[in-house]
C-alpha cells in the first residue's frame, strides 16, 4: 500500500524588488518561495517552527537546497508553490517543491531542501525526535 | 570651539541582485548600505554591536530612517558610504549618510537613521548608557 | 469641501527570512511592505506600473522614503499595510503608510515615499503627465 | 595533461541583515555570496556580464543552483568564496563554490550553479557562443 502523500500549496505574489535587470525574478529569491511553501505546509499539517523551538528546544536549519529553473517568473506573476513532504527514516525533514505560474500553470521551478534538528547547544540530533515520530503517526506515515 | 566630527566611509560594490528591472539599485537596498556604513564607523571608532550586547546587555534597534535618492546606482558601480555621527544629549544614536558613486564622485543619496537602547527585557533606556558617555569622552564629544 | 481620500490596504505575512537576530523584522524590509501597499493601491485604483511604462513610456523611481518604527514585527505576525495617496499639484506621486499588526491592531510603523516620472531617456517630467491628470479626475481629486 | 584550473576568491563580510533569528546567516543568502564569487571570477578572467550583454547580446540566466551547508556563518564573520570554473563542451557555464570562514578556515558551504546563454529574443543558444570559445582558448581550456 502506498504511503500517504502530504502536500500543501502557497500562493506568492511576485514583488517588484525581486525582479532583476533581466526583468525576471532573480534566481536566489526562489529559496524564499520555498520557505513560504514550508510555512504553508506547516500550517496545513501542524508543523510549526516556533512551537518546535519553544516546546522541544529544537531548531531546524536547512543543510541542503537545490533548485532547477525551468521558466522565468516576472513582476505581476503569481507563483503557486507546491511543497511535498518526502518521508524517510533519517533524522531529517525533506521537502520537494514545484513552482507553477498561476496564470498559465506553467512549471517554473523544481527544488528540494533538507533540514536537520539541533538542540539549544547546537548539537545534531541523530535520532528522530519523538515529536516528529508522533507527527508521522498522526499523518499516516508511521504505524 | 567646534565639536569633533566623527566620520567613516564604507566601500560597497553593488551586487547584481540589488538592481531592479529599471537597471538601477532598488531604493530599499540603500538601508543595507547605510548599515555597512554604521559597521565601518563602529570598526573605526570602537562601537561594536555584538560587544554592546554581550557586555552591556543592550540592543540598538533603528527607530527611524530616511533616504533621499539623488542619482541612481547601477550594477558595476561602487558606492562610497560616508557616515557621520550626529551627537546629541538624548539617549539615542543618530547617523547621517552621504553616498557617492566612486567612479565620478557624484552624490547618490542622503540619509539618516536613529537608534535607541533597549535592555534584555525590551525596556527603553531613557538615560544615556554609561558605556556611551565614556565612548563620547574618549572621542572628544564630552568632557 | 474635503478632497476624497484614496486608501488601500495590503496584508503581508512576515517571512522568516525577514526577521533578524533580535527576532524582529529587520528595519530595511519595511520598504518592501510599503511597496506591497503601493501595489495594492495600484490594483484598487487602476495605477499600474507596468501599464504606465508600456502605454506612457514613463517609469516612476522613488526619490525619497522615510519610516518611523513604533513597535516590532515578529515572525508569525501579519502586517496590515495601509497606504494613502497624498495629492499635490507637483509632478510627483506621494504616499503615506501606516502599518498595523493584524493580531492586536497595534501601530507598527509610519512612513512616506515620493516618486517622480522619468521618460525613456531618463528625463524628469516637470509637468504632471496627462494620464495622471485624467486619473485624478476619475477619482475625484481634480475637476 | 591536466586542464588548467581557473579559480578566483571573493571576500564577503557578512551583513547584519543577512543573519536570521537563529543568529546564523539565512541559507538563501549563500546564493548572493556565490554571485559575488562569480563577479570576482569574471574580474580575474575577463568574463564580464555587462560586456557580454552589450557586445554579444547574450544574457546568462542561472538554470540550476545547489548548496550544501556545512557550518554556520554568523554576524561578524568574513566568508571567503572560492569559485572554480568547471569546463564542459556544452553551451553552458558551470561553477563550483567552496565557502570558508576566514577566521578559522572552516569549510562553511559547497555549491554549484549552471548558466545558459539566451539571445535578446530569449532563445536558448544551443551552440557554444564564439566569444566563449575564444575565452576558453585564451585561458588554456581549448586549443
Amino acid at each position: 500500500m502506498n504511503k500517504k502523500t502530504l502536500k500543501a500549496t502557497a500562493k506568492v505574489k511576485i514583488r517588484f524588488n525581486e525582479v532583476d535587470s533581466l526583468r525576471i525574478v532573480w534566481h536566489g529569491h526562489y529559496l524564499k518561495y520555498f520557505e513560504e511553501g514550508r510555512e504553508a505546509f506547516g500550517g496545513a499539517y501542524g508543523l510549526n517552527y516556533l512551537e518546535i523551538y519553544e516546546k522541544q528546544g529544537l531548531v531546524m536549519p536547512v543543510i541542503s537546497s537545490s533548485c532547477q529553473y525551468k521558466s522565468p517568473l516576472r513582476y505581476g506573476d503569481t507563483a503557486m508553490v507546491e511543497v511535498e513532504y518526502i518521508d524517510s527514516e533519517a533524522s531529517k525533514v525533506k521537502f520537494q517543491y514545484k513552482i507553477f505560474r498561476e496564470s498559465d500553470n506553467q512549471l517554473v521551478a523544481l527544488g528540494e531542501t533538507e533540514q536537520v534538528f539541533l538542540n539549544e547547544n547546537g548539537e545534531l540530533q541523530l535520532n528522530v525526535p519523538d515529536f516528529l515520530l508522533e507527527w508521522k503517526k498522526r499523518h499516516g506515515l508511521l504505524k
